[in-house]
């Protein structure tokens, strides 16, 4: 099965290597915050000192970091992955980032003899546990075929969405829907529970709209607001769907309006709080509260 | 099981009610265009030429009508069903209308001898069809308990939510959320084609944030605007959602950005269409389409 | 100069009243709360009990009042000024309403042989007090004839700018650019004190954008938040905007995202606050203040 | 009075380096489309090849183009103004820019023993045309005394707001502010338009809110879209107040709706056009034009 050399154990990257290593791949590992490898060595993974050093032997490298300076980080630089590749190793970067930072480092992998792939996933903390995360594959049909085994260990349903960039323009659509999901649930829990609604009702009626307010509300009602998705994160992906927006010529008024809303949660110091915080905004303007503790 | 006068047979009404035939209810029926009750006479429901025919002799009086004034115009005047009621009929409003609308007709059967229940329902065409939607009543316990062997007729999850003007505001919260998620799901989808995806593959992705997306997304792609859920009534609860929150001073941003795409739609006269058809507004802004004729 | 009924003596109405006795007229005054009413007596005008008493004998009645159902409060009914009217009296209602409940008025008015004329003004108080406010009315041209030598008294631009509705629809349009400026204002401010300027400077350089700024930005600075025109009419004014918006098939983006913000300040109970108060919204959320006083 | 290096001869610049000959100043002025500089070489002023050649032998260099690439452009590289410069030149940069790229481009300044002074302008062509400009200057106290003398040629209201991204930011906020006024005047227009009001009698009475609407709304009127103020430039402006807006923790929720109704018209191609251009977006919606021709 190869050498798989595995770089960010965030939140998601963390669970997901896990099914990699279940799958049977041989694995170096690599954090930035060195700690959260620790736990992985019981389980066979090599624990790599630099980004480089798990790229070195491996056939294929997955990265999968918070944003573009992140990725950039671990690829490029003389401690960079891209330093220790052999020719010919596929990177497969499964990062959500912007079709430009996808296609600028499929470039330069290029331009180094390495083979690239855009891989952002879906789905949340729940199914990067279970390995049923939804991959959304920019690249060309030879690299996806090659990355496809080692992807579905991973996913569920692993598609090949076009060329570099298309993975990443899909990935930056769905989650700027999941904001937009996000805040519309705020706005409907708040007014219920302003006008005298038991939340717990609302939350199981809303929950029919979207399984991600059948994750989120009851999380919100318990006063639960450690990130799955930090709001720092999903915020970025705004601005990144934004920035796409206006590069293309396509307006996003609705996506717009809740940037600003997690702009003014931000604003209150939310960043590391899940993405579903921004509804304490919305609440501490309305004079309400959804959760019990603080009714 | 009595006999059941039900008024008002559009899109949801006309499926709504062949399930109370079905469970053997002995009904009355009315609509103002007379050629939709047409096709139940067959299935042995008796015919009213009013309102006020249809509640006649009923012991319970469905109404389910667009808005609020055109619910007064059923209940309410000489040939209203409220005038055919006998003293203490159950009347079960399950149109969408504003809380106040609720509480003001309430009060006015309660004036007249007559029982009231609010209960109005989400599912969409599908669930009316199926008998499984869901229904959020708003009254007395003792009135919900009366309606609930008919409203399991037509529903699968038939809750009481809380007191008169409570099912109401549940029903603007959940169909805010969908509203928003209709016009998120718009702008991925364009934003997605612009950049060159196939839609139908982001379509298949987007699906995942929401079996709404699911169901409307590819009768998108297919260029069918025929209404399941109209535009003109789709903006007309987003309005009173608005008005709601003016009322209990809830600001809703994510909202009011969605009333005046809705309303853009609308300024193009497209308020017989499905809600889905702002997606058209958005498309000839960027200058792309999503649908295989059109691209 | 004949006798006018003058009727509603709030911030705007108080002063405008003086203009007219000035220029030497004799003045029948009402006002709902009646001490308002005291400090003209020694001026010489007549304190009436009713709308209807200052409307009985006189041959132009003038309305100014906060919204359409103050209108409606003081022109119908047994104690309106209708009541009191000689057949052929000019009545000139110079509140901000909607184009609908201008011509409904003036339906009324004419089946009751009364001649009616809208005349909305802008300019703010001190405008009101110096008698130089613009003046936008909207009815036949004979009855703004006849209203003008009144109405320039009170105004410096009196324009008679179409039918009834016509000067509704631009008071609203006016009213929609001013809350707009207010906002935008406030944006301005906000961003450059967080990032360290000094708001008088700022204040200064922004007040070349609009004269509104030059009034309100100062008082913004100086924590006078007295209303001048209150966040409540204000608010009032762009919900009526957005109503006529709706039914003329207009969308109004900007203004919708303004009425929104104002509901935020409308929900923190700031209604009888200046209409600027909506600043406060945006310091609470991004922890700063414009005011030397609480910097 | 010395040598002055002008670089940058737009639709501002172009205007402004006029005055600064008048005052007496030697002048290099340099531009990169070299054919708008010809029309200065009868009133006296050298045409430099370069930007560097146009800074070589100055003691004071005035840059204003369009966004920071563009000066990033004219300042740095071997062609670049600080190439030629001797040691202790003042530079002051006139341009629009955020206040990340002022102290960026003050700092590489600084490492080259130059003098850096950021002091961007107000008040359009008329003003720049005039030499009544509004000038911001950030920077220390002894670098503004020695901007002062040259700046007063071009300027009427010369502020030093404070330390380097000062000038920037107060820029950003008085052109955020000239965006939200424009959509609302847009806004203002259609809705009166559409209500059937004589757009010139709208415009007149909008211009009592800001001298901008005053200045534009005839030439909207007029059909004359001729840029006094590029929307490519207007939009992005806003952008970079969007960005300040989310590093400092301020949301900006007017400005950015604005955001998205420049990107509308900038999908349609208008980006060359006047900022008001943006009407067209609104008008296409609603069906209606305000233009005498179209009408």
């Amino acid at each position: 099965m190869g050498t798989v050399g595995f770089i960010g154990l965030g939140i998601m990257g963390g669970r997901m290597v896990r099914n990699v290593l279940k799958a049977g791949h041989r694995l170096q590992v690599y954090n930035r915050t060195a700690s959260k490898a620790e736990g992985l060595r019981g389980l066979g993974a090599a624990i790599a000192a630099s980004a480089r050093e798990a790229a070195a032997g491996a056939d294929r490298v997955v990265t999968i970091v918070s944003d573009p300076p992140a990725l950039s980080a671990v690829l490029e630089g003389p401690d960079g992955a891209f330093a220790g590749c052999a020719p010919g190793t596929l990177v497969i970067d499964m990062s959500t980032v912007d079709p430009a930072t996808s296609q600028a480092m499929a470039a330069k992998a290029q331009a180094l003899g390495l083979r690239y792939l855009e891989a952002p996933v879906t789905g949340g903390v729940g199914a990067a546990e279970q390995g049923t995360l939804t991959i959304m594959a920019g690249g060309t049909p030879e690299d996806f075929a090659a990355a496809k085994p080692l992807l579905d260990t991973m996913g569920k349903k692993v598609l090949h969405v076009g060329p570099m960039g298309h993975g990443s323009v899909l990935k930056l659509a769905t989650n700027l829907v999941a904001a937009c999901i996000v805040s519309a649930m705020n706005e409907g829990l708040v007014l219920a529970a302003k006008a005298g609604l038991d939340p717990a009702m609302v939350s199981e009626v809303l929950a029919e709209r979207s399984p991600l307010i059948g994750r989120t509300a009851p999380r919100i009602l318990a006063g639960q607001f450690a990130a799955t998705f930090p709001l720092r994160l999903s915020h970025k992906d705004t601005q990144l769907a934004l920035a796409a927006g206006r590069q293309l010529g396509v307006p996003l008024f609705t996506t717009g309006t809740v940037a600003q809303l997690q702009g003014a949660a931000l604003a209150r110091g939310m960043g590391d709080l899940d993405q579903t915080a921004t509804i304490q905004v919305l609440e501490a303007i309305a004079g309400v509260s959804v959760r019990k503790r603080d009714a």
